[in-house]
C-alpha cells in the first residue's frame, strides 16, 4: 500500500512530472461535468499530459456513483484502447476519486491511477488511503476495493471555487485527524476559522492532516484494526447524515462528522475519561463553525437504529465506536449500549444548546 | 496472498472444518444451475455448513460471466444480510470461482471466500492464485481483481460427472506446470492417458501441479514478472481459441492451450534452443490426446492479429511470449516477430500432421 503523496500548488507541473516517470502507454482523465468546465481547462493549458489525455466525463454528484456510471467508465477505457500499462488520473471530489479509483483498480485486474482531489474533503479523506468504491442499492460504498493510488497530488488551489460549506466539511476531517494524532495541530486548527486561511497556510495544515491518515493507513491498509481509528466521529456522523436525508434536508458529510465528533467525545468522556474541558472547547468550535443538527429526543430511536446498521459493526448486534481517553490515545474497539448512546445524545444537545 | 490449499476427497468434511474455524456470521454458496443439481445435493447431505448456507444460483456457462450476473450476486449478498464478517463458498468451474471470487472481493471492499473447484481445469488453474473477474464487452476477464481465496478445497471426486473433454482440458494446464517445474512429473504425465487414472492417483498429480502454480504466484501475486511463466502456451492458445470461436466451432480452452504449448515449444526451440527430442515427444502426446486445430496457412494473419491483441502484451505493438530453454528454465520476457511466428506455425503443422 505505497502511495506517493505530493503536496504542491503547481498541480500541472506535478502531473507532468508523474507522467514522465510513470510513462503510461495511454492516459485517461476521469472528471465530472462540473470539474470538466471549472478545473480541466486551466490544467489543459499548463499540463501537456492532461491536454493529450483521453477525457472520460461523467455526471456530477453522489447520484452518479453507481454501477451504470462504472460500466460507462470501463467501456470508455476499452474503446480508448487502455492496456495494462495505461493509467487514469481522477480529478474531482470524493465521488470521482472513489469511483475512478475502483474503475482503474478492476480494469484488467488493475491499472495505475493518480488522484487529484479538488475538494478539501477529498484531499484529507477520500483521495488518500486506498479505499475505492461505488454505492449500490442505496448503500454507500457497498461495492469497492482497497487499492492505493500510484500518487495523490494535493493542492489547495481548487478549493476557493467551491462554496464555503465544502471547505468546512473537509475541515471536520482535519479536526478528527488532529484529535487522533494528539499533537499541537489541534490547537492551531481551532484557533482559526477555516475560511480565513491563505492557500499556503491551508496547504501546510492539510499536509500535517494527511500524514496522520497516511500513518494509520500504512499500518493497517485493509481496516483490520488500527484503521478503525479513522472512524472517530463517523458512527454518529453517518446516523445524523442518514436522518437528515430521511427528513428531506440533507447535510454536508463533514458537518455530520463534526457533530459526530462531539458525540464520540461525550462517549469518550463518559466511558474513558476524556477531559471535559477539551470536550467543551471542541463543542464550542463545532457549534460556532457548523451550527447544530436538526434533532430532538424523539429522533433518538432512529439515530440508534442507523448506528446499528453501520457496516463497521461486527454483525453481532453491538454498536461499535472509536473513542479517545485523551487526544492521541485511541481505543478502536469500544461498544456502547442504546441507553449510553441516548445519555450521550442528551449531553451533546446540552453542549450544543439544541 | 496467503491461500490455504486443502487436497482431499472428503470435501464436505473440509468445508465444515473451514467454517468452524473461520466462523463467518453468514455463509453464502455461489453455484451455477448445473452444479446446483449435480453437486450441491450430495454436499448438503454431508456438510452442515452447506446445508445451512444461503444459496445464490446463477446461469451456467461463460455467457453468464458478466456484469448483470455480478450485480445479481451483489444484490443477493445485500438482501441476505451479508456483513464484512460473512463469507462465500464458490462451488463450480472457473466461471463460478472467477466471478464469485470477484463478487466477494468487491462486496464491502472484500469479504472472505473459499473455492471448491468441480472441474480439473478450475482445480489446477482458475481456483488457485487469486485471479478473479468477469468478461466485459466480449473480452475475457476484462474486469477483475487480484484477490486470494481464504481456502481452496481441491478434490477429484466431481470430475467424473463431466465429459472426458473437460478432464483433458485441465490436464493441458498440468502439462504446462510440469514443463515449468522441470521435475520428473512431466515424464509421469505423458506416460498415461488422463482418463485412465484413478481418483487418488489423479489427486496426487493435481497436488504436485497446483504446488507449482502456488510457488510461482507466491513469488509474484500481481503478475509483474515471474507469474508470466504461467502464460506458457497461452499466447498461441488464446489465438486458437478465438479463431475457432470466430469460425463458429469453439474448442475447449485446455485443448487450445495444449496446441499453444507445442507452438511455444517450437518458438522455444528456434529462439532458445529447447531440445528438439522433447519437443517431438510433447507434440506426439498432444496430437494423440487433443487431436489438432482446424487451421491452415491462410489463417496465419488472423492468428498473429489475435496474438497482437492479447492483454499480456506491453501495448507497444510487440507480441510477448513465455518460452523455455529447457524444462524448468523459463524466460518470461520473450517477443517474436510475425515472420518468426508464421515459421513456428509451419513447423507446428508439420509436427501435428495438419
Amino acid at each position: 500500500m505505497s502511495q506517493q503523496l505530493i503536496f504542491t500548488n503547481d498541480v500541472a507541473g506535478a502531473i507532468d512530472n508523474w507522467a514522465r516517470t510513470a510513462a503510461p502507454t495511454r492516459l485517461f482523465v476521469i472528471a465530472d461535468t462540473n470539474t470538466a468546465s471549472l478545473v480541466l481547462p486551466q490544467l489543459e493549458e499548463k499540463s501537456s499530459a492532461i491536454a493529450e489525455a483521453a477525457k472520460i466525463i461523467v455526471g456530477a454528484g453522489e447520484g452518479f456513483k453507481n454501477i451504470t456510471t462504472l460500466a460507462e467508465i470501463w467501456s470508455e477505457l476499452c474503446s480508448g484502447g487502455a492496456t495494462r500499462s495505461a493509467a487514469v488520473i481522477n480529478i474531482g471530489g470524493g465521488v470521482i476519486t472513489d469511483m475512478g479509483g475502483f474503475a482503474a483498480a478492476t480494469f484488467k485486474r488493475g491499472i495505475r491511477f493518480v488522484n487529484v482531489p479538488t475538494t478539501l474533503l477529498a484531499a484529507v479523506d477520500a483521495a488518500v488511503g486506498g479505499k475505492t468504491g461505488i454505492d449500490f442499492r442505496g448503500l454507500k460504498n457497498e461495492i469497492g476495493a482497497f487499492a492505493p493510488a500510484d500518487a495523490v497530488i494535493i493542492s489547495t488551489r481548487f478549493f476557493r471555487t467551491l462554496p464555503a460549506t465544502e471547505l468546512r466539511s473537509g475541515y471536520a476531517e482535519m479536526l478528527k485527524h488532529a484529535l487522533l494524532a494528539g499533537d499541537g495541530s489541534f490547537d492551531r486548527l481551532i484557533s482559526v476559522e477555516p475560511d480565513s486561511l491563505t492557500d499556503d497556510e491551508l496547504l501546510e495544515l492539510v499536509k500535517q492532516s494527511v500524514l496522520v491518515k497516511k500513518d494509520v493507513v500504512t499500518k493497517d491498509p485493509t481496516e483490520k484494526g488500527l484503521r478503525k481509528a479513522l472512524n472517530l466521529g463517523h458512527t454518529p456522523g453517518h446516523a445524523f447524515e442518514s436522518l437528515a436525508l430521511e427528513k428531506g434536508s440533507p447535510v454536508p458529510h463533514g458537518y455530520a462528522v463534526a457533530w459526530g465528533l462531539v458525540v464520540d467525545l461525550v462517549l469518550s468522556h463518559l466511558k474513558l475519561g476524556f477531559p471535559s474541558a477539551l470536550l467543551r472547547q471542541v463543542a464550542q468550535y463545532v457549534l460556532d463553525t457548523y451550527n447544530v443538527p436538526d434533532i430532538n429526543c424523539t429522533d433518538y430511536p432512529r439515530i440508534v437504529e442507523y448506528m446499528r446498521h453501520d457496516k463497521k459493526n461486527a454483525g453481532d448486534g453491538t454498536i461499535s465506536f472509536t473513542l479517545l481517553s485523551a487526544p492521541g490515545q485511541v481505543d478502536v474497539s469500544c461498544t456502547a449500549e442504546p441507553d449510553e448512546i441516548t445519555a450521550a445524545l442528551d449531553i451533546f444537545r446540552d453542549l450544543m444548546h439544541i
